[in-house]
This record gives structure tokens, sequence and C-alpha cells, in this order.
């Protein structure tokens, strides 16, 4: 068999959960919450089904859904997408990535991504004969060097992706990131696809600033989100894509005959959902408790926090603890300790000699508090 | 915009979709029922949102989703698909296609389809670099002329596009027809992509014969089905695809990439669902009496009725009562009797001077009752 993706096996996430599940460990590692979305948007779904919102949602998704967005979006941004031509619903932000960079990328075409990079741009990147080129952030995930960035351009640099806030560190692009980005891409006439689905996480009073709030940025972007996160309902798979027409028409070809249309039932109540603000203005704050919660649990073990501006995630650092390749002391905890988490290796074209661990901390405050007590026994 | 799929434009259903909005005519045109699912299957889905099934499947889907199917297949076929690495749940049956075709299509490969065609199969092969080649099938949709199919082979032939019960037409794969082309792909070692969506909607006896009964078949094939149409349930995307292990694994890293994980809590529901097979086993008697309702509706306006063995498409000939090329006739139908339908020639890759128009019955009998009282007037 040819194989498409020769180098791809099986993920860390589903590797780290069956581990996770085989030492009955408790799972910090693949990110998704362990609590349940809100009663009234799971009654808004049911009430949908029962009025028989059942057969083919529209190919671009449900109007209601597309409108609340563009409103949402233009509240956030004051920039307007057009519901009709510019918002397309996507099988979550997953086939929203996959289809933008399939719109963009041709062979040969060169596409820069920062590492650690979430797992799925690499092979979207390859599948359409496309080369990644990384730009590695510093190890305290403080700033972009741009300089860098930019010296990774070459004639081939069709688009460049972006992740704020950042899975897997949390970092959370500054306006300036953001304006550089705009004049990089403005000089080498590159395409944008950011990956915003975290956009309603972030902490310290830090702000998200979207890829849409510059409007000659969002003029070459695809921006990429999802409500998987931002409702509890990673298993819903609703996902939306915002770009300017032209782009949007070229997306629409290739996501009609990849999955055609999402589930329409969820469209309509989420469309719904959305109309009150507090449903998502709320989730900083709550996560921003699990993530003190958590990191107070670990402060004795002697591991280092890295700074976690946004997303789900703690990352620490353990190069003072132990000189274990992260992938054997991710696999010990969860063995010994019975607490998983991702080691950030995963999320490197080249794994080298990384010291550092992802956590997830959508999870109930008990669950923090016992994984915090047992990694205490244990490091 | 350099586009990936340059002759893709509006897709007829959707074209045909809106005309009928717009004259409020009744909309025989897309395939998808008229009627609601099941208030069962509701209640299920309900119980297993309720229940917390909210966070992301698995990348495969559901165990329990794929034990059903499993069962359900074994008991039609006698061939054993192994849920854990031989069953995919995907984003419909149209995911499943496209993921299929990218498993095993590369650049240059030539891809032998049907024609009339389902619209997703060419450009599903054109995104992944292939070819497709045409094989038409007669007038009267009686036969496959398997002499035909063979001349069309060539060293860069890769694989082979099915579907049956047939997509416009209807047609019905027979015994010979699947012994036919076992020996053919044997011969030339070629991977089949069988999409059996309306494999329980047939009629006058007439038996599916999956692409999964022959062993020696069903090594090379990747078996396309969904839920969409046997439950009513065209807008909840639940599919999925059964393959040998090694084109599983293949198969799989695509899907991990392009969507990852299908709507959890339907999973569940339909689940549980399929453990009564009278919940599908009934469905083509239902849709026997709907074809025949509405072939009676129509018998006196002089359109000639085609063959229906399967699916719920009834197609007509109109060519001893118009001249006019089928667009234009759908298109005034629709605006002067007040009736959708699909024109045939829109499923040909190079439209000719066809005299057929496709109808979707599935509908309500008042539905069906009222369009041939409306199509009698005008014809
Ligand atoms: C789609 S499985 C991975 C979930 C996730 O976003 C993560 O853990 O990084
Ligand atoms: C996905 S829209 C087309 C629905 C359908 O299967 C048809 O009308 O042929």
């Amino acid at each position: 068999f040819q194989s498409k993706l020769p180098k791809v096996g099986t993920t860390i996430f589903t590797h780290m959960s069956k581990l996770a599940e085989d030492y009955k460990a408790i799972n910090l590692a693949q990110g998704f919450p362990e609590f349940d979305c809100s009663p009234d948007l799971q009654k808004l779904v049911d009430k949908y089904i029962k009025q028989g919102k059942n057969q083919y949602a529209p190919m671009a998704g449900v109007l209601a859904l597309r409108e609340a967005i563009a409103q949402k979006v233009f509240e956030a941004t004051s920039t307007e997408y057009h519901p009709v031509n510019e918002i397309t619903i996507t099988s979550g932000a997953t086939e929203a990535l996959y289809v933008a960079i399939s719109t963009v990328v041709n062979r040969g075409d060169e596409v820069i991504i920062f590492e650690p990079a979430y797992d799925s741009y690499v092979p979207a990147i390859e599948m359409n004969g496309g080369l990644p080129v990384f730009v590695t952030l510093d190890p305290q995930y403080e700033y972009i060097d741009w300089e860098i960035v930019n010296s990774k351009v070459t004639e081939k640099t069709k688009a460049i992706i972006i992740n704020t806030p950042h899975n897997p560190t949390g970092k959370v692009w500054t306006a300036t990131d953001l304006k550089q980005l705009d004049l990089l891409v403005e000089k080498h006439d590159l395409f944008v696809i950011s990956d915003e689905v975290y956009e309603h996480i972030i902490f310290d009073g830090l702000q998200h600033i979207s890829a849409a709030s510059i409007p000659s940025l969002a003029a070459r972007t695809f921006l990429c989100g999802s409500f998987g996160k931002t409702f509890h309902t990673t298993g819903w798979k609703v996902g939306y894509c915002l770009s300017p027409k032209e782009f949007t028409a070229e997306f629409r070809k290739i996501h009609q005959y990849m999955v055609f249309s999402v589930i329409t039932p969820f469209q309509f109540a989420i469309a719904e959902f959305l109309k009150e603000p507090e449903h998502y203005l709320s989730l900083s704050s709550f996560y921003e408790t699990k993530r003190n919660i958590f990191n107070n649990a670990i402060k004795d073990t002697g591991l280092t926090l890295k700074p976690s501006e946004g997303s789900f995630f703690q990352n620490v650092c353990y190069e003072n603890l132990s000189d274990e390749h992260d992938l054997a002391l991710a696999e010990r905890l969860t063995k010994e300790a019975g607490v998983a988490s991702i080691p950030i290796s995963s999320f490197y074209d080249q794994p080298s000699d990384f010291r550092v661990l992802r956590f997830c901390f959508a999870k109930n405050n008990d669950t923090l508090l016992r994984a915090g007590e047992l990694l205490n026994k244990v490091i």
C-alpha cells in the first residue's frame, strides 16, 4: 500500500488516553472537558430535533448560525463578514483547517507554521503536496521573533498558519505580533490560516486579538473557529471558517465534496444559544480559576510552571528534577502517579531534548486537586 | 486565485432547490425525505446528550456503533469486519467516499466510474490528481456492459467506483454484475469503492448485493454507507467505511486530520436503534408504495417511466412530448407546474441531448399526489 501519510502513526492523544485508561490514571492528556455542556443548550438541541430539523442543512450551513457568527465577530472586531458568502459551517475546526489548507496549498508550496504545533497542520499540508517550514518558539513562549519568521520566507512560501491562544503552549499573540504578521503577509503576498478555537479562554486580563481585527490582514485570512471548546461540546463537531468572498467560493467547492453539510439540529441550537453573550464571555474566568487551582496543587512538586496565557493547557518544565525524555516521563507518571499528560516533544517536527509536559486543566476542581496530590507523591 | 476545482460551480441540487423555493414549487429535486425520523430515535439522542456523551468520540467512532455495524453486515453478507480496525465512522457517506478516494488515488491515476454519476466522485478524484474515466450506462439502465468496462482499463487504472442501488437511476447491480466486477478487479489489481447508501431501499423483490458479500471482492473494497437515507436523518451526517485492516489504517490517517471524529451522541443513539432490524428492514416496502403512488399519479402525463429498482428516485423520459433540453424543462416545470426535479444531464460529464428528469419520491403521499396533479395540468 502506497501511503499518503507515511509518517503518521497513532496520535499521542490516542496513545496517552489509552495508557490512562489501562492504568486507571487521571487523564490530563487529551484536551477535552470533564464536565458537561449547559442543560439549556441540550434542551435547545432536543427542541430542534423534535421540530424535525433533521434533514440536510444548506451546504454552507444554517443561515441563522452564520448570521449569529457574523454578529459576534463584528462586535469583537468591527469586521463584517457576509453570512451568505463569507461564512461556512464545518465539521469542527479540524475540517475548517483542512479545507482552508487544501484551498491554498498546491504541490511544492511552502507553509510556515510555529512549533510546537497542533498535530493536524503538517498532515494537511502534506496531503496537498506542500512543505511545512517550521519556526520554533522561544523556550519560554514569550515572544515571536518576526525576524526569524521573515527569514523563513522563500519564493515558494504560500501561507502562514497561526494559532492564538496557542495549543500546546497557551501563548497569546499580541497586537504587535498581529501587526508584524500583517506587514509580512502584505510584503510577500501570503495567505493566512488562523486557528482561534481557544478565543474565549484567555487569562490575566489579556485580550484575544483575532486576525479579523486588522482589515488588511482579514483580507488574506481564513479564520477557523469552533464551538467545541467554548460550549464544552468537543463531540458535536460544529466549526466554521470566515474568509473573503473569493476565498470562500473556493473553500466551499472543497467542503461541498468533502462532507457536504454539517449536523442540522445543533446548528439551530447553537445559533439560538449564541444570542446570550454571557454563555461565552464567562469562560475565561471559569478556566482561569481552574488553571490557578491546578498550579497551586502542583506547586510543591518542584515542577516549574511555564506561562499559560490562554487555552486550557498548562506546560511544566522538569529539567531540574529528571533527565528522562518527556515521553518516558509522561508514560511513567501515568503508570506510577496515575496522572496522564502529553510530552511536548510530540508537537515538534524534530523531537529533541525537551523537558516539558502539557497538562489539560479542563477538569473538575476535585480532579485537579487529586492530580496535584498524586503528582506530589511521585515527583 | 488558483482554483483547485475550476469546473465546479453551484450544484444542481442547490440551483433547483433555490428555484423551487423562489417559485413555491414542490421540491422533488434534491434527495431528502419530507417526513421526520422516528421519535424513538430522537429520544435516544436526547438520552445520550443528557447522559453527557458530548465530548470527542474516538477517532474511529464509538465502539458500540462499530460493533452494531459489524453485526448487521455479517448477518447480510457473512463477511466479518473487525470493529476495532476495519470499521471507521465518518461524517456521512460523503466523507467516507472522499477519504476512500483520497486513500487510493495518486497523481495520474485513472478511476472508472459509471455515468450518470453522483456528483461528488469526480471532484474527489480530481482533488487527488486523478482522472475519471467514464462508462456510460445504457439508456434503459438495464445492464452493465462489462466488456466496455474492461476496455476502459489501462495501465493507469487504480480503482473503480460502483454505486448500488444507483443514484440517479435506481439501478440495482445484479449478482452477475458483482461477479464480473470481482473478476475484473482481480485481473487488473484494482481497488473498489462501493457506495451503498440506498442499500435498504430496493423494490419488486430484488436483493441488495453488497460488495462485501464476495470475500475476494471485499478484500479490495472500501464499502461506504450511511444512516441518513435509512433512518430519514440526512442532516445527521453519520456514515461509515468498512475495509480490510491495511486499507483502514491508511483511511484513518486521512480521516483523522480531515475531521478527526464524528458527532458523539448520535453514534450512541444509532448503535442502540440498530439493535431492532425492523427499523431498516421495513424501508423497502415503505418506499415501494411511494414509488407506486407517484408513478400512478403521473401515468396520464405522457411521461415514460424508466425502471426504478431501488433508491428514492424515479426517472422519466419525455422525448415524445418535448424537444427541450432537460435543464430547460426542469426549470420550466418548476416555474409553471410548481414541481421541481433534477435534469439527468447534470449527472454526466459531457451533457448531451438527454430527455430525462429525475424525481425524488421521498415525500408524503399527499405531496406526491399533488405533484402528479400539477404535472398533469402542464404536460
Ligand atoms: C482532537 S484530539 C486532541 C484534542 C486537543 O485539541 C488537544 O489535546 O490538543
Ligand atoms: C447532498 S445533496 C444531494 C442529495 C442527493 O443525494 C441527491 O439528490 O442525489
